[in-house]
């Protein structure tokens, strides 16, 4: 994992707004919560790299060598083959139509998992596998919460599915994402989603088992599940990707702090409107994406929250509009709006770091253990993946 | 202008996905309609090119010889700088950092024209323009509706502005954008929209000439009050974007058919949840966006509405839900969910043109003129600009 040194910008002060900013002291502190959390739990962490997509980003979660990881795409699954990794879930459904580049990295030795949850995907999956030779592993998706895809525990297509599997030399194990814990506003109530979640796959797992299947992965995960659960028995590996930036929608659950946003946008006032009560920014939708998730929040925080350069909040201050190239900041609980000139600088922290960071092709580094300063030195400029 | 000839894909069915898709057909209608309307009108049209962000798309518009445009960043300036583009507005208010890039690309003879509404950014401006030796030609932002920047017409800071920026020689003209136009949800009010923008724009130019000031450019625009207008003197310019693809938007308001929407996404269904209605596919808001522009108007079209491979929409269909790689895709009103197996191909009609192209890197190049097929072919891939 190398680190691309900037070549552009010594200070945050400098770069052409807007760009993206990770603050590597902040992710740092995120990525060792999460560890300490799996060690204490004795599983597995398997990051999901879909917010980050950085093999940089990466390097922070696993040091020198490559571990585990969770992609969204087969994009970033070549990515990180190309980086070294060698062990790679792709946790979003199986398009049959995808299984020829499934195949290319299982040729390059890349321990490619599969996921689906229906007999047509299996029956896909097999065949693929017979004809290059190749047992492609699969996981079978388990839904815990009617969140999205998966089977109910109680499907009778679970045994069919892992029979088609396992006859192909594919099965691996089984999947479960507890999704609705994104809408989880208490402790008591992501524990009890992240108890259910446990249950859940290791359910699933056991009636493969029951039935002769063999059942070597057991995968739970989300950002808020993983920081409550309290028992993880019977599952061999944890999930999760946002912990890494968290952003305001999960500061808003309470699963983080404000302070502990390792991601924001870096942007210049370009206009006052007074009579309006708005300060104008070239911060807009594209550079903070059309993302509003704490809109369903009890706090909504518009297009997010504002800081000084240095990553101070401005107390009452909020981005409450975008258009694509325009940010609105105004003030509310009956905040001042303070006198920012044109050309300052200001950090918005995002509603969601997965659809902030993917508006922008790579971040600007920064270490707010290290400077004291109003513009962070910037100390590296990391690249992300994009494309599918 | 050079098309780049599809080296990977002979047909929509080849990519995958998701995958963006301009149908050049529509595309150059939309495109023609506009063109007889500023030709009727007597007025430049100046295409902004922050929607198709394609040097590709700017051809269909321009055809042989680059021609006016209008830019919402400087990544978009000095790309149509390299494909021959000469004549560029930069319409979002200049943060005074970004003047050196401006100045560069003044010094390679692109006439770089840059906007401002406030005495600090004409000040910083005017001094650039002095260091430089070269005068930075700046439109002042008129405010016509409320919506974002812009002095109204009556402000004293017009005239002073007026003033810096002509003894500095950067004096170009006005610029003013009825963003309101967007919620105009009937012929007639976006009719008076457009008047409102001309009279806004006139008036604007008149108080700056009746002072001695010179005025060269009086330029208004927006989709829907660039269809509505019916009559625009003493302006000199018309802006519009979205016009080239249209979106549900768009179609919302009236100002196009669904039929004419130029951009879609293709995606493939991954699963099915019967119990819930839903067909899950794996396109979700990275390939959509986050954009929910139809959720404000009377008939919300969720994530998007649903076609066929070949572009026949599916009744009562709707991508209703979204997550980063996963849709869900419901019928409403009625509708029966129509049987589409594992790795059914369909297209997602977008909410917002813009916001959905911006998720992706290019477009698979289609026209449905010349196809009667279940699988249109692709005949080019076009690259996007990306950044600022």
């Amino acid at each position: 994992m190398t680190t691309t040194p900037s070549t552009t910008a010594g200070t945050l002060a400098d770069p052409d707004t807007p760009f993206a900013v990770v603050d590597v002291h902040k992710a740092l502190r995120n990525i060792d919560r999460l560890a300490a959390k799996a060690d204490q739990l004795g599983v597995t962490l398997r990051p999901h790299v879909k917010t980050a997509k950085s093999l940089d980003v990466a390097a922070l979660m696993h040091g020198a060598a490559p571990n585990p990881v969770t992609v969204s795409t087969l994009a970033e699954a070549e990515a990180f083959a190309d980086g070294g990794y060698t062990d790679i879930s792709y946790a979003v459904g199986i398009d049959p139509h995808k299984l020829p580049r499934v195949l290319a990295l299982l040729r390059r030795g890349v321990t490619l998992r599969v996921l689906l949850d229906s007999a047509e995907q299996a029956a896909f999956v097999a065949e693929a596998s017979r004809r290059a030779g190749i047992g492609i592993p699969a996981q079978i998706e388990i839904d815990c919460d009617g969140h999205r895809g998966g089977l109910k525990t109680d499907d009778p297509a679970l045994l069919d599915i892992g029979h088609t599997l396992h006859d192909a030399g594919c099965l691996d194990g089984v999947l479960t994402h507890a999704g609705e814990s994104y809408f989880a506003y208490s402790a008591e109530e992501r524990r009890l989603a992240a108890e259910n979640e446990r249950d859940t796959a290791v359910t699933a797992a056991g009636k493969l088992r029951a039935a002769g299947l063999p059942v070597a992965t057991v995968s739970v995960g989300s950002t808020p599940t993983a920081h409550a659960a309290e028992g993880l028995t019977g599952v061999t590996e944890l999930r999760a990707g946002n912990y890494v930036f968290f952003d305001l929608v999960m500061a808003g659950l309470g699963v983080c702090r404000i302070d502990d946003l390792a991601l924001s946008v870096v942007v210049t006032v370009i206009g006052h409107r007074p009579e309006y009560g708005w300060i104008v920014t070239d911060g807009g939708w594209m550079a903070m994406s059309r993302d509003r998730g704490t809109g369903a929040q009890p706090q909504d925080q518009g297009y997010g929250l504002v800081t000084d350069l240095a990553g101070r909040p401005i107390p009452g201050l909020v981005m409450s509009a975008a258009s694509q190239e325009h940010g609105t900041i105004t003030a509310r609980d009956g905040a001042t709006l303070p006198d920012l000139p044109i050309g300052t600088r200001l950090r918005i922290l995002p509603n969601h770091a997965c659809a902030t960071a993917a508006q922008h092709r790579g971040y600007h580094v920064i270490d707010s253990s290290r400077t004291g300063t109003d513009a962070p030195a910037v100390q590296a400029v990391w690249n992300r993946v994009s494309g599918w």
